[in-house]
């Protein structure tokens, strides 16, 4: 049987981040068919096409190659000021490049979960992300949505997932494994 | 008669951007109310709260007094993948912290131009950057909306400005001078 | 002292509807620098210009006097399908032409509640009725938000607001009532 | 070989409406895998649970048939007021009632082609939609994106496409083919 690999991009640089948390969480919640594995942001350099033209820096190389031997993406992010966070839409833009070699490739499936300690969930970020994902021809999975609000509650103080939070982010992950199969056996 | 100040945050880091040429068209045909300066974005670190609360990055303490000197805002910036680029959405997001003390004030007013050489003019660039200012609490001039399609054509090959675009560029700023007078003059 | 008359459309027909209950309770807690009265959209017909150009329908002639005569807006709306109900989208179109001639008028000041049984408060909607602000130049109240989630405990057997949410509403329209004031003495 | 039944929904009820024509030409472009028809929601009262409750209008049942027995939709909207028309809005609502009982199905394959007489290709009302594809579960194309700017010169007096335009509408319907395939065979 088939695993997928897929790259899970954490939205939020903080080492306790709350995304980090559940980003591992659902890498460990993940049925068989996924590996979810995630894929550093943090020292990619602002884009600047002038940087990227005839020798891109390393980071971005690598972060490319990251995206193109995945066979799809999570995306475990908070919101910033009612959006996208500069750090996760930086990531995008690098991967996005140069014109006409994107590397999020051509229909690949993917799947958005935004993280707030707020009742909100993150919704701005979650829905701003998905109208890029229509540009870069990603295919992300619509239902269910991941708004995860009250994320503070979620965790103990030894950083495990309480009992009334694991069977929402197992339906997540459950659901986004139906997505990727039924996407890609295609 | 009193002059206002206005920090230009240009959304495009390539020396030879388009949008830059554009801020510094509108600088030059803004009337005498106005005093705008472009603000660098360029050098301020992927926003980390972890690098942030002890002792803050110089570029990050530039840039929130740059914010907190002016008396509005002027964004002038391309669209990367159907919204706003990482670039400028990382200074929305350094100048919106520490929580509580955002750099972006109360109410001041600003001014959206968007820039493509499309034909769809950034207009996802525009209206994302907008939902941002909701929650940042800035005033965005409403009428007339800028979304500048085709910027490829606007400039000469000396880079001068040419005559059919001059006149829709001298609407924009000075609508933008009375938005300013009228939202600060309260 | 002025008092500023503010045309209350609420998003929702249905006669016990929770947004018409808040937009009641707004009306009670308003100072009375702001009169805040209903203006009914169930009647106004799916817009059709083929219908409006020679004899426009006498509900959008009312629709658009009532609009015409107000020195604000307040929206009190729930979300169907994360974005603006068809309902009430209606009636901003109707407002809006004929082209050249929107009765929504230029830069009267506005604000919008968004009220939803759920957590997320209606930010879908709301977000995507102030896209719609901006070609209508409406200038809509930034701060402070008003996503209003769990509506459904607002109000006890009898419809009165109990005395946990009196607050919060009272701040919104209180802050309103500046924002009219601050838009309008210009 | 498979035909798929896909319901066009036009979000303008003018007679003469561009959007109509436009939908009329992709129906005659559309491969012979897909076959289009019209649905018409001009009849559709705007929504309103209490009419819906125990007895639905004729109308409502019968829009929620057509799209019941639809393998796939394809919407074809003018941008009204920077966001999807009230009138097309109303029809996605209808459809999506009762709670629990959407009649946009589960992860039906769709696409949204915005037309306009502007520049912008009705940009706004394409991607809000989008927004209510996440509730509704339907599954959009991305790629191509279709927004139609400068629509009134696509077709020549007798109403007949003019031969620039027709290889960009049989790109979009041939995509669209694909996309519907590739959704439905899984």
């Amino acid at each position: 049987m088939s695993q997928f690999s897929i790259a899970v991009i954490v939205g939020s640089l903080r080492k306790e981040s709350l995304n980090r948390k559940v980003a591992r969480a659902l890498a460990e919640l993940a049925p068989s068919s996924l590996k979810l594995s995630i894929v550093e942001i943090g020292d990619l350099a602002l884009y600047n096409e002038d940087i990227d033209l005839d020798s891109p820096p390393a980071a971005y190389s690598a972060f490319r190659q990251a995206l193109q031997g995945a066979d799809g993406y999570l995306f475990v992010t908070p919101e910033y000021n009612r959006s996208v966070p500069g750090v996760l839409k930086n990531a995008i833009d690098v991967g996005s490049r140069p014109y006409g070699k994107s590397a999020w490739g051509k229909a690949k499936p993917a799947a958005v979960v935004s993280v707030s300690p707020g009742a909100i969930g993150g919704f701005g970020a979650n829905q701003h992300l998905r109208q890029s994902f229509v540009f870069l021809d990603v295919l992300c999975m619509q239902q269910p949505e991941a708004y995860l609000g009250n994320a503070g509650t979620f965790f103990d103080e030894q950083g495990r997932l309480n009992e009334k939070t694991r069977p929402f982010l197992q339906g997540i992950v459950d659901a986004f494994a139906e997505h990727v199969a039924r996407t890609l056996k295609v």
